[in-house]
């Protein structure tokens, strides 16, 4: 059983690690030289435009999923022809694709999102500033990921030259939510309509970029988890969706408001590897292959820590009792996701007691577990 | 880095399995057609006698290990005067691979075994049955595994025609181990000579196959535990030995009798990737490329089921919470290791609630947890 993965960064690569226990093997599509896939699947080198290239890809393959959201949906749809089952299905893709139609969705789902406004010239800019009051938001529609796209409006002067600066492109303008928390829900939904959630993780980011994730969430209540739990599923059936998603909120006042969907594996669920009964990357095999979901229960208490930019000396994670070490295999690069550590403890004070020290040895710890 | 290894079955998928999360990339050496490894390392197929292809195999690499004991010493010493680092030491496989050699060294170490003799002729065969008395196990002192290459004699009947039966080659007779359990101890070796061993595994085997391990073994006591650490440190320090060694014991008058030894990670110790806070693989890839080792610390307790022969139905495995499946990717044939499962729970009684009813939906349970 071949699965086919649109994508080869390490959202595949992890894929491919929970995947070749369960008896798969992978073939990646991947238009960039380096991979963090090469070595443990065959790979498919080519422009998601090439029919050629994704005909060659789609051969004898019986599922396609894809692990990075910015695939073009027409190659989604193409495979689609192709292949018995492409999940998650195409629509769920060109929802998350663009900020716009992806909040519209949110509401129209019942899922509360900051106010926003659609914004397509610098006249309709300075209107929704009116409107919604700074601070604000200005976000591109398309291809923003890890804050990318994004600038904060504080004050009136900020409107000055944003427009011209952002370079015209389509967007939206969105309140600033002074939160107290991030947090994020990963859910997954089975062929058969099954769904199963995972406890609601907190998060802390920094420069738009994830740093820290600890699940069970510390200062999540069972309030706040029945609510993500509803928002996902509500999400989930709306959009007859196959695999897993995640859903990032905000928590504002105690309650949450989205931020973002992902319809792919997630950098806040990589803790479950360790920390769940069924990590992300088996529950979403299982799920677009049509296997029984598996228990999302968390194991103990995690906290998961991306190593971004360079990688620190990892000494002292080996020493740590219960630490785990995931490398991407990629080159260093400001900014870049090179790996992350998970920190396992059976409660929530021995985790934090494992992760605080990590801070002295160079690594970026953010967040107290508790 | 690439690391190296010697054979390319389960045991080899599962080492890269562990090793890839932690930046390295693996490179086989199996001359058999089929393996658990293409698609996740490269390999090299050739006889452990093609110096060319063992010259091959090496460049460029800073540290083999291997992942079956038969492979010649004499390819381990070769690899040893091309690459930096080889382990386990060749020493350790010499005394492994020959059942006179390693009985005589384990008693040497202070470790007790079975009484024994070597067998080279009829003559010995019949002098040694008078002395051990009956029942007792005739063993060809080299190439078994899984029971191969073993017969019993429980009456002087059983002597006539046994030698030829067994093709003359030299052997041990054992005197036979009416065992109230079968236990192991999988124990690891750092470069610098720090040790770390997992709680004691209880094992059941059926037709020399192991069936069933259980983890930390619900009847093995902290003074059994504390015997075979002694054990396994007095063997390790002897060796010199880097990496996972596993030492299988017969359980008689709550007393540890050695059975075999196994220089590499060991299928009763197939449980650690979800039981333990290190895995034994991880833990066998640290020790030889010089990292620390891990916490040998099981988390919650588990019983690891081998699938031999042919594929059950693992639908009731899927729908279990907190149970794992290991396929090796290998075509069925009676006897073979194909996979195996891991089912893992917060105490032994929840355990022993899970595995049962496996034994109803086909499997091969063989041991009640508890």
């Amino acid at each position: 059983m071949i699965v086919g993965v649109l994508g080869g960064g390490q959202l595949g690569q992890m894929l491919a690690l929970a995947g070749i226990p369960l008896g798969m093997r992978f073939r990646f599509f991947e238009p960039a030289e380096e991979s963090c896939v090469d070595g443990i699947g065959e790979r498919v080198r080519a422009g998601y435009d090439d029919l050629d290239a994704l005909g060659r890809f789609a051969e004898g393959l019986d599922v396609v999923t894809y692990e990075f959201e910015n695939v073009p949906v027409a190659a989604v749809e193409y495979l689609a022809t192709l292949v018995p089952h492409v999940y998650p299905p195409a629509g769920a893709l060109a929802v998350a694709q663009d900020r716009l139609t992806e909040k519209t969705f949110l509401e129209a789902q019942g899922v509360p999102c900051p106010p926003f406004a659609a914004v397509s010239s610098e006249a309709e800019l300075r209107e929704a500033a009116a409107r919604l009051g700074l601070p604000a938001v200005l976000k591109t529609r398309r291809f923003g990921y890890d804050g990318k796209g994004q600038v904060v409006l504080r004050a009136e002067a900020d409107l000055e030259g944003a427009w011209e600066a952002g370079g015209g492109a389509p967007s939206i303008l969105e309140r600033f939510v002074p939160f107290e928390r991030e947090a994020s829900i990963l859910a997954v939904r089975g062929r058969d309509g099954d769904i199963a959630c995972y406890p609601l993780v907190e998060n802390r980011h920094r420069e738009g970029i994830l740093r820290l994730s600890v699940a069970p969430g510390p200062h999540l209540d069972a309030g706040l988890q029945a609510e993500a739990e509803r928002h996902a599923r509500a999400v989930l059936e709306a959009l007859g969706y196959v695999g897993v998603l995640a859903i990032e909120f905000f928590v504002e006042g105690g309650r949450l408001l989205a931020n973002e969907m992902a319809p792919r594996v997630h950098n806040s669920g990589h803790w479950t590897i360790e920390g769940a009964a069924t990590s992300q990357f088996e529950n979403h095999l299982r799920a677009v292959l049509g296997l029984p979901l598996g228990s999302t229960a968390a194991v103990g208490w995690s906290a998961m820590l991306n190593l971004i930019g360079a990688l620190p000396d990892l000494d002292a994670v080996y020493r740590m009792p219960d630490a785990h070490v995931h490398l991407y295999g990629k080159s260093e690069r400001p900014g870049r996701k090179l790996g992350h550590v998970t920190v396992r403890a059976s409660g929530a004070e021995a985790l934090s007691a494992r992760v605080t020290p990590l801070g002295a040895a160079g690594f970026e710890v953010g967040l107290t577990p508790r």
